[in-house]
């Protein structure tokens, strides 16, 4: 019954066994050797993309903060959500890797939408020196909420970012989920909508800490490259790294997964669902949810043993209701999921 | 015939066993879980500090800018070596993580002595506020030349930079080396000497991406802690690091690999030894040779397979002379050290 | 009938004429002479704090910048009005000076309360590791809209930063202004409260480009004093400096100026009263007025020479309404006041 | 007898009156005023330069610090000699307003020659993505220990970093006593060589505190525009600034100001000559000299009240010698000199 984070479960086993098997004699480092070469075709193939850029990072902080602060300067403003991640879980690490820039809050919890979005970059695109200036656009899909915009009110908002000349960004940490979700490809979800740079996620999807990133815009290489090297996240036995990764994207073992994180979240959303005391912020689309539950209810579920993260206190009237957050990763098993929910309706 | 550098080779099987062994359920993220409890304690042993605040991290660039960063304020100058490894093979990773601290050049090569940094320390420690202000020490053990500083003359570094209020760094890159090949502890070779904080590597040793930050004075835990979050150096799936880790230390796996790298390197000193054309740089003290031979000599070799750094061209008259450096790791076979050196006096 | 702000009038008379006073022979530079001995005194004096650490710097903006630089570090949030000055006005400043450090707005316009900045402090200062660490709360007193907080108001904002152990800020470019329209101390206004530093502006108030940054934990000097020539803002001529702000201290000068900036306010205010299409929108209470009022009129103001901010366009129908800024300086005269308020009555 | 530093002395009067005369009436802040303008073309006017983009900023070390920024990327090296004023002299502000680049220091003391400057633009510029790369060169005319390089030296220099795809700074702070004591144009010393930006100082010849920047590429211009507002360097009263300028560019005044100092420190040096006990570690080229003298020398002009630097102290034993420099302002009386001469003799 753990559905505290898709950060909290196993690497997948045929993951696991591609480090065995690159664990074999000497290789060059720093991403000179094959197995690099390899993944970084493999990516371009998966994004219809040829010409990209394509790095990888152990984690989604670094991927989102360094292609950041690729795309904008220290005099700029990022615009994100209020909940993006890189707002309010990355402890400044987008300021850092900007070298300061600033994060301007546009739309309501985790979405924005092109109203929203153009009266940002109209004021701070005005050329008024004393202002914070017009930097990239940074979503995420999956929403830090669990939602998903359509592919249509991505493209309006890429759309409006490039009118204003500001590039656009995508946290994909839930990438694969969005994708299985919209069943679209990873192309149409990005460069096809004007999508600049993509953290695509793979830690909270089976790996043991891979994320890539990839640049449609190959002229930005080499800047990630130096600013990669310099804050510390180039690594020197990189086979590791690239093994995860091509045993993620082989035989669309990365999309299986994501499937099946979805196809627990939604048990588990149907379980709840018949729970007359639970209601439901948003509506259910990937592999998240967050929902509203009696303490009482909390407190005998999480005595029984299940973990997911509560926004408030299990000390309280029984009666008064306490936000969480459900997330279930490819990893549950059905049973653990019905054991929740056989708990919750006793 | 693969002596380009210690991060070239395979985990230890070891190791990888026990990252296979991790990879079981769900646990918490973040480092708060079972095995990052049981490394912390254990590297707190093997360092004979029960207090010691310790952190994994992926690469020792990341452990070093980060051990600098808690021990230096921006407008500070780091003491190094001219050859050390934050100076030379870092991009500005020091001057990022510490927020723009000057790294200034103490002793020649990858060597300081005491009169050297002595002179440093009175000209920045005089208080004149134009000038940068005195920070750290940092020192590197196997320096980056393969040397070794004897206890004696590491106290004596320590005893200085302390009197002058200078924290001392080692960066302990190959810290299992230096620990194998003079035949002390941790302790000894560390607080006992009045060092502050050292890089523990891991990954030129036997691991995929490991090395340990000890700060000996929990005090600077806490910045730490911000410190890499911030860097985006957090593992989520930080069981991993961990697990690495602890096999690392189990059973003194750490020290046999280092005894046999360095025994590998001996036996390479060896064979150089008989052949009258290399001219060894310094002596043989640990993993890595320096030595210089003629252009020929590297051609032939090189045609024939063996792989490592040159400090020059293999274009040119045969006879000239090209510096070269060689490193052995633990996983080098004795047969391949040999067939070097058949080649070479061939 | 120049209201466009108060950082456009000259300097006064008497502070030119300290100023050929001052610039008399040789003087030892960067602070060391006389004159900057003596206005240390004479701040302490007004301030009634005899330890505080003072610092004169040439912008607003420099003042702000490294009194927040040196209450918080990169890894925090500073607290402040979504309308603050160093939120909206200086291009990046504040995470320039702090390193990255990020600005969370509190509050409304230019304004919070305490329950407002209680939750904001609450949630940074949870000890959750991946978010923004509560830092300092920085206040402006005159607001940049305007108003005065009370001293009460202030006094249960730093009570309430106090118990949360974050230090507090007061942004007092228009300082003098507020002192004048409340009829308070210098101390009463800042230690007495709780406020650990000020930025005390005279630049906006006769002089030609000096502030002083009073520090009341003398603690903070050194880092002050490194962080401001880093910054290049130690300048070698102090004594030009010191020359402006002395003048500006003695015989009440700045409050002899401020008393006049804020009645000039008054009488535009009253003015603006008289006019039925007039709407303003704070009461006003000291030297600056935002009020709205028909473009048409703006336009024959515009027209026949008035310089004052408008936040829209001057082209458009007659009677839509156009929001404006009034700021008055103390070298305002009263006869330029009373033309444009002929004009706007004719 | 004040020969301690060039910015101990004066205003010139007829800068004294600009200011003065500037006071009137209320005009646009931030250089939107006439005088910013009249200022700008007559500095381009200056230089020949009619698309050059010209700054006025307060501090010799903003001038440097920005324009280097302009020039660089945090991961680059700065090319600077050992003794240059931002790598001894701000307190880590270049490496601040870079974002952390390096200073990698070229030649000898104060000055440095084009086949040192090629081994560190070769080693810099291989493209390994380890170490920090190829940034700008900076050079100091006058040198900061008073020697000039010739047109031709400063032509090779820039000529090499030209080929290695290097920009060239010119730090100038005494750049009026070099066109003074060289007799070529603004020009022939700046972009007619190569020369990219330059720190035109005018602080140290007799302004109360006002340089400017010129990049001869206006290209730059909007980088820079950003970087001086988040430095905090602009102005909001901007007028004074360029009214200082305007008076200092007005009939030459710059040249003969900076011809005297010039002057002032011939007939110092000569005096000196006539000294057996003096020896001097230069030539005198300027209007600074380095020369060494017995501390019972020394010991005697200080009783009598001369004010300049000593490179040790003056406790110690009589006959010994210590270094001094001596720097001659447009300020000093010829009586100044003569009196320091007659007491050397006594």
């Amino acid at each position: 019954m753990f559905f505290a984070s898709d950060n909290t479960g196993p690497v997948h086993p045929r993951v696991m066994q591609a480090l065995v098997q690159a664990n074999e004699g000497h290789v060059p480092s720093y991403g000179s050797d094959d197995l690099t070469r390899a993944v970084e075709t493999r990516i371009r193939e998966v994004f219809e993309a040829p010409e990209a850029a394509v790095y990888l990072v152990a984690t989604g902080t670094t991927a989102n903060a360094l292609a950041l602060a690729c795309l904008s300067r220290p005099w700029d403003t990022v615009f994100c959500t209020p909940e993006a991640h890189v707002q309010v879980d990355e402890c400044n690490a987008p300021e850092f890797y900007t070298g300061g820039a600033k994060l301007t809050l546009v739309g309501k919890a985790d979405r924005m939408t092109p109203p929203e979005l153009d009266a940002a970059l109209v004021h701070h695109g005005s050329g008024d020196v004393h202002i914070a200036q017009s930097g990239p656009v940074t979503l995420t899909q999956v929403t830090e909420n669990g939602r998903l915009y359509t592919l249509d009110e991505l493209r309006a908002l890429c759309d409006l970012a490039r009118r204003h000349g500001s590039p656009v960004h995508l946290d994909g940490a839930r990438f694969a989920n969005a994708v299985a979700a919209l069943g679209c490809t990873p192309a149409e979800m990005t460069w096809k909508l004007g999508i600049d740079a993509v953290s695509f996620g793979g830690t909270k999807n089976g790996l043991m800490g891979v994320e890539a990133v990839v640049l449609f815009d190959p002229a930005r290489a080499r800047e990630f490259e130096l600013r990669r090297k310099r804050g510390a996240h180039l690594f020197s036995k990189h086979r590791y790294l690239a093994a995860q990764m091509l045993a993620y994207l082989e035989d669309g073992l990365w999309l299986e997964m994501a499937a099946q994180a979805n196809a627990n979240g939604a048990r588990l959303a149907e379980g709840l669902r018949g729970c007359p005391q639970v209601v439901f912020d948003y509506e259910v689309q990937a592999n998240m949810i967050f929902a509203t539950l009696p303490r009482g209810l909390h407190r005998r579920l999480h005595e029984a043993g299940a973990k997911y993260t509560l926004f408030g206190s299990l000390e309280g009237p029984e009666e008064d209701t306490v936000r969480a957050r459900f997330v279930c990763d490819w990893s549950l098993r059905a049973e653990e999921i019905d054991r929740y929910l056989a708990l919750l309706n006793a």
